[in-house]
């Protein structure tokens, strides 16, 4: 898992060099404009396409919604699916609950793109368009470096379909190596060894950095980890929230991480422990602070992530466990 | 709380005798027929809206989304709407963050319905067609009376336009009503009397309740509970389940319940105490059983939250709680 998290920062800047890769694929789809966009996934890749969803609805300015597998799956659901892009996002490519989700809505009239690590995958071959991720094969059960990759591959495909050439993107791998060496995991790995409740939170395109936090902990460290995005938040969690919790509270520069101020506050005058991680951490009242170099906001979860990824890490090892290899975890889930 | 809990059976039964007023908003919605639903809502009315979308996807046959606020709110996202219907849920009909994506919805050319339980809401006078769900008003802070309302009013909406007339819902009120005296539910109170791990899961229509369980079970009394889509469960959180986690596990009859086998399967082997809620809850390896009667699945999550509600009940006044005032909550959660 360490080495894993390590490759990010080449991983990243791979795929920002790829981007007539994702050129190709955005002019595939503009020859099917799509009205909406329709984004499926399990687990780890459900937050990227998370991501994606906000990215499609204030980036291209589409609808989009995340689908429910089940409804295609276990009900036989036939929507009317003409002028729908569906993106299936997928490490594996493996899961047949997301190749029974292709197959259908294809067959419905939708144009259907794969977002996975694995090219021959049976999700790349049911759809019309695929994305490689190419981070390589991942060995430790717990996602890290197909996350961040996933992330960054989806950024460059809305990038390019509405018109960009991943600019923004330049030097994301230097910025990864400084999230990745921010110097306050260390800390936060001391001060929440103990720690029974966590929460974690954020808003806007950082709150899928924080239910891919909660996650991480729950998957690696055992932790009762919750997420909640600050509004939801405030409308009824809030209340289980004391000075027993630690509240680990995504900040960026940007909208999201201004709108997250009256969360802290509400959190934080609830007396919980605040660790806060992002390019607004600094500014943000917090018990730890994870500092992570400043980007556009848009890119602002691939960055949120790295440092969040060797936290779970190092939770891990001095609670006792073995993150490669969690216990009850398959690298592959199948679900139907 | 426990009076609102109780005049459940008699709203159910008076909106279901509603359904002219329910017919008229079908007919207004098909003479504009939407190519996409999206739902937007808050706190315990995301889940209903949740569950609306299971239903606009299976029983409409339409892709469905659940809005992310902020992207209007925070980012000024202005997506193109046109053949879209927009349906807007909250109790109060006071959230600004919804009646700014409703304005901004029309704007851009969709059909817009709030359903909501005051008539002249803000939210109600900003939507072209409103539905009243006529709970009453709601005293304790934790809904009760206005999530199953919510329901009711989402599920005979969505029927109305697919031509029906509540049919499947005659009786419902009698069925309630036993669903509220469910003899587990005391048993499980004094069972969780003192949990401190509580993980709620659900597949299909009913993860709609596992949701609102979780929340309610937070909000009332304190409890660390998560809720997880028994498929999104196996994808990595099943690691942070052992013998110290209670999982409330919905099950009834139909699809979703039948999936949730597997589910079961994975955290009884794990040695996760079960408390199995639904009209298969007897069939399931469960430590308690709350058994709610059996309707045609898509009524079902209407029935489980009845019992699931006098649970959080019970269980806040067993820890001291008050559940007509949780700490650090207000009635209306003004978020944007």
């Amino acid at each position: 898992m360490t080495a894993e998290i390590d490759e990010q920062p080449a991983i990243l800047d791979a795929l920002v060099g790829r981007r007539s890769e994702f050129a190709e694929v955005a002019a595939a789809i503009a020859r099917r404009p799509p009205r909406f966009v329709l984004l499926a996934a399990r687990g780890s890749s459900d937050h990227a396409a998370l991501y994606a969803k906000y990215l499609v609805e204030v980036v291209l300015g589409l609808p989009a919604g995340l689908v429910s597998p089940s409804t295609a799956t276990l009900y036989g659901a036939r929507p009317d699916l003409r002028d729908v892009l569906l993106i299936t996002v997928s490490q594996s490519g493996g899961s047949p609950d997301l190749v029974e989700v292709t197959e259908t809505a294809r067959a419905q009239g939708a144009l259907t793109v794969s977002v996975s690590n694995t090219p021959g995958s049976p999700l790349a071959a049911a759809s019309e368009l695929a994305v490689d991720i190419g981070a390589g094969t991942e060995h430790a059960v717990a996602a890290t470096k197909t996350y961040g990759a996933t992330l960054m591959a989806l950024y460059l495909l809305v990038d390019a379909v509405r018109g960009g050439h991943g600019e923004h993107a330049a030097g994301i791998g230097e910025l990864a190596r400084a999230a990745l060496d921010s110097p306050g995991v260390e800390r936060a790995v001391d001060r929440y060894r103990f720690v029974d409740r966590v929460l974690t939170t954020g808003r806007g395109y950082s709150y899928a950095t924080a239910l891919e936090a909660a996650l991480k902990l729950a998957e690696t460290s055992y932790l009762a980890a919750r997420a909640y995005s600050g509004a939801d938040l405030l409308h009824g969690p809030v209340a289980a929230v004391d000075s027993e919790t630690a509240v680990l509270a995504v900040t960026s520069e940007g909208r999201g991480g201004a709108a997250m101020h009256e969360v802290l506050a509400a959190v934080g005058g609830r007396g919980a422990d605040i660790l806060a991680v992002g390019s607004a951490a600094a500014k943000a009242p917090a018990a730890v602070r994870i500092d992570v170099p400043r980007t556009v906001e848009e890119l602002a979860p691939i960055l949120e992530i790295l440092p969040i990824q060797r936290l779970a890490l190092g939770l891990a090892l001095a609670r006792g466990g073995d993150p490669d290899n969690p216990r009850g975890l398959l690298k592959v889930t199948r679900t139907r």
